[in-house]
């Protein structure tokens, strides 16, 4: 299996994302800007994986800092950090992990923080991975045998430590004898489902088929897909969810075809700090990114692009929640922080 | 303006759609192999611009037949240029007008045969662009002033003889002296949004927004479009409506959100012999223009595809079809064929 970020002698090796699946190659980030223009520049992606790189980006910032004013240079690292992606919560929530652990230690050694840093960054990677498997297994049940299941983006083990949201969910059922198949959305415009979410599934074996994403309702609609499943960015104390783009349609369209729609996501991409999805700030990106494919136009020069990458996803749409503690019910304001606040 | 098909003395010219915007570059058919052949590889695309060049088709193979056996050659023409494409059903209206003519001729001159057919198919290719002027005409009044119009792969000048359908009624809107802007979904995987539709409108200096397909959601849902308007390959007796990939999905999406849905399509684009949408074939095409986008691979090897290139969309989502008759509304089973039965 391939291994999206490890903690090394070198730095942060991560594999590069934006260049799989044809070139499979891996860079090694040797201080946090390194780290912060990788989450930035995509070359790792996926809330739960830019948590686990934003936690090391703390770590080996910490390392290189000069220890002379420690308190200045954790706010700089941590900020840096922070401004790389706006909608992912668990960039946020793994920085702040880091610097509360990183402030409780202030005084002590610099050489202790340092390794005591190292290791929560790791332990961080290490409890995503435990966290998917769980989440698999809370999922599993839910996925019906013997039918297709359709999933937007890339919520596998590149989007995360290892094993994935919502391809851990499939793999989980898949490992418990399901019958499954899946129809993967291309997801555009930087084609998670076609060069991640295809190529991590075609090495596993499962038996994917590659679609764009104008096709998904036409299949929803034709009846032979069981159940949605999709990672999350952030989920709103009300169930909300902000995800991929095309999200929200593709969850419009399962409920006008009576197709369950699930998302898979651990605790740490709940933000219970938000009431409504509406209040969760939604990135735009750069227009070449639709305008070009791999650096190949597309489109007519000096067109006018908009670039949203994530929409929001009201509660209504939501079949279920599944996370690492189980699987949240509508509704979700009373769901989510039970689940939450449970062991 | 842009020709996008014209009869010539050398034969057949059409712009070639393949390679749009970037080439603009012109192709010409010498005999009706060839303009079969550009019909199937999509050099000329669009239900109504398919029309045209298979009545070219036929007008350049019978000026090449040799004349024998007239009515074999006139068979083995009409179902060379018939087996191209099977969705759009402009494509068997126009080689059946073509065939009856020739048919009614028979025993005259082949001279005067032939004079007759490249009189006919250059009056097809004429009223067709009279058609979309109508078409225009009948659907500017529905087009909300100030608002923008969502509209879904290239239903233009490059998918009729000119003019457009769908964006026929977004120019008629516009002469009219609405303040109009369009949202063009990029419209994978051929991408006439982005190649052909925002490449047309930019060239009329029409304000247009590419979008990538899976963001016509999250734009409906937002409140800023006030209308959607597509073209259509074929229309059932029910109002059941084919059209390119993507366009169910954003039907449902226009409904979910309190968007109105006009179909623009000449009253050739009617199958009245059709009850149901779900009659209609839906071709499927390769899977290398999923995998591939101008040659560059954005896919892992081997992977399964599908392709189909339409879907349906049922009448419950379409709020008028828009012909250059005027407009039908629901029950369309009344109106559909009331219309096409009027002067």
């Amino acid at each position: 299996m391939v291994e999206t970020i490890q903690w090394t002698d070198d730095g942060v090796v991560m594999i590069d994302q934006t260049r799989l699946p044809r070139v499979v190659e891996y860079v090694t980030c040797r201080d946090f800007r390194e780290v912060a223009e990788a989450i930035r520049s995509m070359v790792i992606r996926g809330a739960p994986a830019i948590g686990v790189a934003a936690a090391m980006g703390v770590a080996i910032g910490v390392q290189k800092s000069n220890g002379t004013d420690f308190r200045a240079e954790l706010e700089v690292i941590c900020d840096t950090l922070a401004k790389t992606r706006p909608t992912a919560v668990n960039l946020f929530w793994a920085i702040d992990r880091m610097k509360q652990l990183a402030l409780s230690m202030e005084g002590k050694p610099l050489a202790e923080i340092r390794q005591r840093l190292v290791e929560e960054a790791c332990l961080v990677r290490e409890e995503d991975i435990a966290i998917n498997r769980a989440i698999g297994a809370h999922g599993a049940p839910l996925v019906p045998d013997g039918k297709r299941v359709l999933t937007h983006c890339n919520a596998g083990a590149l989007a995360t430590a290892g094993y994935g949201t919502a391809l851990g969910v499939i793999r989980a059922a898949v490992e418990a004898g399901k019958k499954i198949a899946v129809f993967a959305d291309e997801t555009r415009p930087f084609l998670q489902g076609a060069r991640l979410t295809a190529w991590e599934l075609q090495q596993d074996g499962i038996d994917t088929t590659l679609i764009t994403d104008n096709m998904a309702g036409h299949f929803l609609r034709a009846g032979t897909i069981g159940c949605v499943v999709v990672g999350a960015d952030r989920i709103a104390r009300n169930g909300d969810v902000a995800n991929k783009i095309g999200t929200y349609s593709v969850a419009v369209l399962a409920k006008e075809n009576g197709v369950p729609f699930y998302v898979a996501a651990p605790i740490s991409t709940l933000d219970l700090t938000l009431s409504s999805g509406d209040l969760i700030p939604i990135e735009e990106r750069a227009a070449a990114e639709v305008t070009h494919v791999f650096g190949v136009a597309v489109a007519p020069e000096g067109i006018g692009v908009a670039n949203p990458a994530f929409d929001v996803t009201p509660n209504r749409y939501v079949t279920g929640i599944i996370t690492e503690k189980g699987v949240a019910y509508a509704p979700y304001e009373e769901s989510l922080p039970r689940l939450a606040a449970s062991r």
